[in-house]
């Protein structure tokens, strides 16, 4: 069984990508990252689902972009309520170049574990607001990572990154992910839990993921 | 006063980077890594060397590099001693996409101080046998940087991964930094310190150290 590493924060999309990583016949091993979100509450829902999968190898790295700033994830910059973002804006929850620095830890682990496949829930469709989810982001960090380790330039690996969401709405991932049987009362979403631990139900992520089970005409099974 | 990122370990090659910034007019905004290296006695020498070129911002960011492995600077993997690598060779000190982890941070940090360049230690000559040093490497990091975040995307900022040190010998760098009055005697570079305290000098590092002062017809102070 080949190994994939899989990006996995514990929402909807990561989720998905990793059970899609399983189907097509990979081992996945998971990677997440406490970073200083406001919304940790997703590294238990990674942790439930990694073992929902029956992903033997998972791990967190730790460090603090709060140190970096910039984003309403990771300082006191309030997470927007109540509307979706513009057309063609970018959020003030985009954290900036945190897909750079997640795919990197990726890349980094790949060449240890001798693993080719990097998955990503990146989704152009509903995110089409931050840069780092793009297809043009997307192969230009390939493209960069089969310059940049000693595996790839040996000529024993070529990594690809795997994008298997980006042109699917959330409705279609919600599909896909019932399909194979992933359990979506373990996932998270929300980026700014009330003190009760339940999701706002205001941010976009909140959002967006009832606007995908709404479409999808299934009832959401995290707030049954 | 434009500010630029320059990646810090505190050795000779970054310290001297950080010296050229500061000489080409930038306010150089130090980033250092606590990344689980077996010689952590480098970010004493980079706390040091930004007080001596009066830098103000230093940010070290800390995680744990030996959980993924791979390397004989994080791992129990040794060091190798007394004699440089073989032409062409990969040493066992490369770190699995330590250079793209670390610039990914640098990017992040780029992006929220609004700094265009980053400067970074890369030497070619020396470190032929690290991919994540090649010019190759670096012009796909900064294509892949410029599309990777908000303030890119929208134009406001072009990304510039600069490697003033790329084509120059050890000698060469030594003389530079000296005539930018660099105390190189506050600089690190063993990657095995022995329990005293003491470069081992007998490593890679100490060994690439020793053959630049001895070319520039230099001492080099930290042995005095």
């Amino acid at each position: 069984m080949r190994k994939a590493v899989v990006l996995l924060s514990g929402g909807l999309d990561s989720s998905t990508a990793a059970a899609i990583a399983k189907d097509e016949g990979f081992t996945p091993c998971a990677l997440s990252f406490s970073y200083g979100q406001r919304h940790k509450r997703e590294l238990e829902s990674a942790r439930a689902v990694a073992r929902h999968l029956g992903i033997k190898e998972h791990l967190v790295m730790s460090f603090d972009m709060g140190l970096i700033g910039g984003s309403a994830l990771t300082s006191s910059i309030p997470v927007p309520k109540g509307a979706a973002p513009a057309e063609g804006a970018i959020p003030p929850t985009y954290v900036p170049a945190r897909n750079t620095v997640f795919l990197a830890f990726a890349l980094a682990w790949a060449e240890t574990l001798e693993a080719a496949d990097i998955f990503i829930g990146a989704n152009v469709m509903d995110y089409s607001g931050y840069p780092d989810c793009r297809p043009e982001y997307l192969r230009a960090f390939e493209a960069m990572a089969n310059l940049a380790t000693k595996i790839s330039v040996e000529g024993r690996i070529r990594f690809s990154i795997r994008a298997p969401l980006l042109h699917m709405t959330k409705a279609e991932i919600i599909r896909k992910g019932t399909g194979l049987g992933l359990d979506y009362s373990l996932t998270w979403s929300c980026y700014d839990p009330a003190a009760s631990g339940r999701p706002c139900g205001r941010c976009d992520s909140c959002l967006y993921r009832a606007k995908g089970f709404g479409e999808a005409g299934l009832p959401d099974p995290l707030l049954l």
